[in-house]
């Protein structure tokens, strides 16, 4: 421990979501630098070295930044913009045209930063990305102050800036190589879009690419009954029987989705200790199905929760995910006992963080980690009584109840106000790019 | 239109949820005593008299007040006490000698008064509730300003504060004579439990005494798939067809949950005119099944939105049950066309106003209704940009997100901050209540 600490937060309903699940009822957490210096109770909090800063939670809760499996960001523009259609009509008439006549680099910047203050305002500190003109977004989380497993999206079509597809992985390698080793927030990353957007070839020379470097190869798969049917009917093989006979499934790949999958395919993706992004709230709102989440925990499977990009969802609120993804499946399997509240929380937190290949780096308040720290407002109405806290985070908290975000041992939102983005400009900038995709639509 | 209005809400995005969808991109509406004057678009606001208060919405969105259509108030104070237990076990080792060891006058008065601060600072302006000591219940939906439609509990046993269940109908018939016409807000009811708590002729005499008093009548209907089979086997009849034989669905009769029913219940339901209390998270989170929402919406019957208890949710947030109900049915029905926005919304407002009997009264901002307004704050990242305003209300808003309210023109809520019950001195009290009931079930 260095003779002076940055910050201590004291006096905090301390969750750890450590191995042990560790409960500090009047407890603190110090940050030194970028990592987390101790955690304990405040009986103990006597011997730590004085801090710059120290932060009184007042009983309120203290707990690890959540971890965000799946998002696309850049798409918070289209939020809203069409919803309660077949996913065709999505797709052709409003996502697909509004992305080839409005998606460049300027507004992946301002849809990445409008995103990135969601994000952090609603105390998720990583978020696991892919989308096109990645570079912009990796500029927008690292100008925000969030944590990000980001990948330059393959398909194999013309794509927003990637008009040839001829350089598809190229262009996702190239993106890895500018920012591998650049700023311990930005860890690079490879999307490929789908095993049915993608050829065999593709997906093959995208995943040696990712493997040269050692990095998280993301891909959807087993979205839609259509893609399970289709992959079956051209393949042999169903979606993830595909991608195993292609070499894709290892510890550095994660399935996004993986709502059309059976106990065989999880046995096989636990086998290769492949992870799954699970999307509850993205897959009812689209109707594709129920992901067999319990099954696949059942499995083995490390499993972290997303929330999709803001098209499918309309939000970014992890909390409500957790309380989504918990009574969905109850429902679902005619089972109130599955997928507790502690089970669902952690898919949130530690679930992700090794899901994104972060175990050791975030997901838990233990010293040594990075200092990924938020603090919940539980001092409201709509959280008393309390006797479980778990029970609160996943059926009761909301995004609005984080009071304060710390990222990488940086204060970011400060008493639910964030200190990193002007939201006045960036609002003003998001009403021109919504005007524009507005009036590129009216006149297709 | 009196000479002095008593407040203007200006500048709002008014959407008026009247039977036209009427919509002010930029609009007013007027209060004046305890009802509507005047709603419109600014460029007629020049026309209004002066209003002792003007209140700028500054563009944030102006609607009605969501009106949930089943709550038990009290049971807040059993919020997470229990959850991902099997039915049985949750009531017999939780519930029930939670309620029977701890529910008392004093505990129904903290509890309620606990959900009416819940319900007013996310913007719930009515509720419908249904528990025992509902005197209480009365006097703290009376002082916390919140409308209510409140019926005291029947059951053929022993209940809190109803010790001999032959007093169990005089005791709901002499609430009602209580409080019929004793103030503007206050809408006394009666509540039958379940058709297999009460038997036939507690049913009919507790119906008849509605009548008589010209009251709505609430039970729990075909809640889970046990009930429904049990009736069938001692009844002959699923729980509707057994309830339409002793008469008791009409139009002041209000069937909460209606999960095992099918379709010609539904159209047995619409021919009475009866209503459905339609509550997804908790039919989800105590795995009771999902309820055919579009089908009893195709057949014609009005249906309210309800939270249920905050034992079974566990908040009473409708914008999280709007945004619940229309994806859980989307997926159900692997069809993303149903309940779509402007359905989910008018569940939550002037559904739940006809199926409470309250058309005309409340559920629209129009000349004449009450003044039950409030103010949504969408300039926030989460709501940005906006393209439909019920696309965000349903799939992106929250219960934080509401920053004013007037029930009865009366504001309650201002920036956030409720006006009417010190939270202070509520949250000492529920900590007394909390206590007590760790300490009963301890000891049990």
């Amino acid at each position: 421990m260095t003779p002076c600490l940055d910050t201590v937060i004291v006096n905090g309903l301390v969750l750890t979501q450590d191995s042990r699940a560790t409960v500090f009822a009047n407890g603190f957490v110090a940050i030194d630098g970028n990592r987390i210096a101790a955690v304990g109770g405040m009986a103990d909090a006597g011997r730590l070295p004085p801090a710059r800063e120290t932060v009184d939670a007042g009983g309120r809760l203290v707990m690890p930044g959540l971890v965000n499996s799946h998002t696309h960001l850049p798409m918070s523009l289209f939020r809203g913009l069409a919803d309660d259609l077949p996913l065709d009509r999505w797709l052709n008439d409003y996502i697909f045209p509004a992305e080839a006549r409005c998606i460049d680099a300027e507004s992946v910047r301002i849809g990445s930063l409008l995103s990135c203050a969601e994000l952090l305002l609603s105390g998720t500190t990583t978020c696991c990305d892919g989308y096109f003109y990645e570079d912009q977004v990796a500029a927008a989380v690292l100008e925000s102050g969030l944590r990000g497993v980001l990948g330059q999206g393959v398909v194999d079509f013309p794509a927003p800036g990637v008009p040839d597809p001829e350089d598809n992985v190229a262009a996702a390698a190239d993106f890895v190589r500018r920012w591998q080793g650049r700023h311990r927030r930005i860890l690079p990353s490879i999307f490929c879009h789908s095993p049915y957007t993608c050829g065999s070839e593709t997906l093959k020379r995208a995943k040696a690419a990712a493997d040269r470097a050692g990095v998280l190869f993301q891909i959807h798969v087993a979205e839609s009954r259509q893609e399970a049917e289709r992959l079956q009917s051209e393949q042999g093989a169903g979606p993830v029987a595909y991608l195993d006979r292609l070499g894709i499934l290892d510890r550095r790949t994660l399935l996004v989705h993986a709502v059309w999958t059976g106990e065989t395919d999880h046995a096989c993706i636990a086998a290769r200790k492949s992870a799954v992004a699970h999307c509850p709230e993205s897959n009812a709102k689209l109707a594709s199905g129920v992901a067999p989440l319990a099954s696949l925990l059942s499995a083995g499977v490390t499993v972290g929760l997303g929330t999709d990009g803001c098209a499918s969802n309309n939000d970014l609120d992890l909390w409500r995910e957790m309380g989504f993804a918990a009574k969905l499946q109850k429902v679902a399997l005619d089972d109130p006992t599955v997928v507790d509240a502690a089970t669902a929380v952690n898919l949130a937190v530690g679930g992700g963080a090794r899901a994104l290949g972060l175990a050791g780096v975030v997901g838990a308040l233990e010293t040594g980690l990075a200092a990924d720290v938020i603090i919940v407002d539980t001092h409201q109405p709509h959280l008393t009584p309390m006797y479980h806290p778990q029970s609160h985070l996943v059926h009761a908290a909301r995004g609005a109840d984080v009071s304060d975000v710390w990222v990488d041992g940086r204060r970011v939102v400060a008493g639910r106000r964030l200190l990193t983005i002007d939201l006045t400009a960036l609002t003003a900038a998001v009403a021109v790019a919504k005007r524009r995709i507005v009036d590129s639509l009216a006149g297709a």
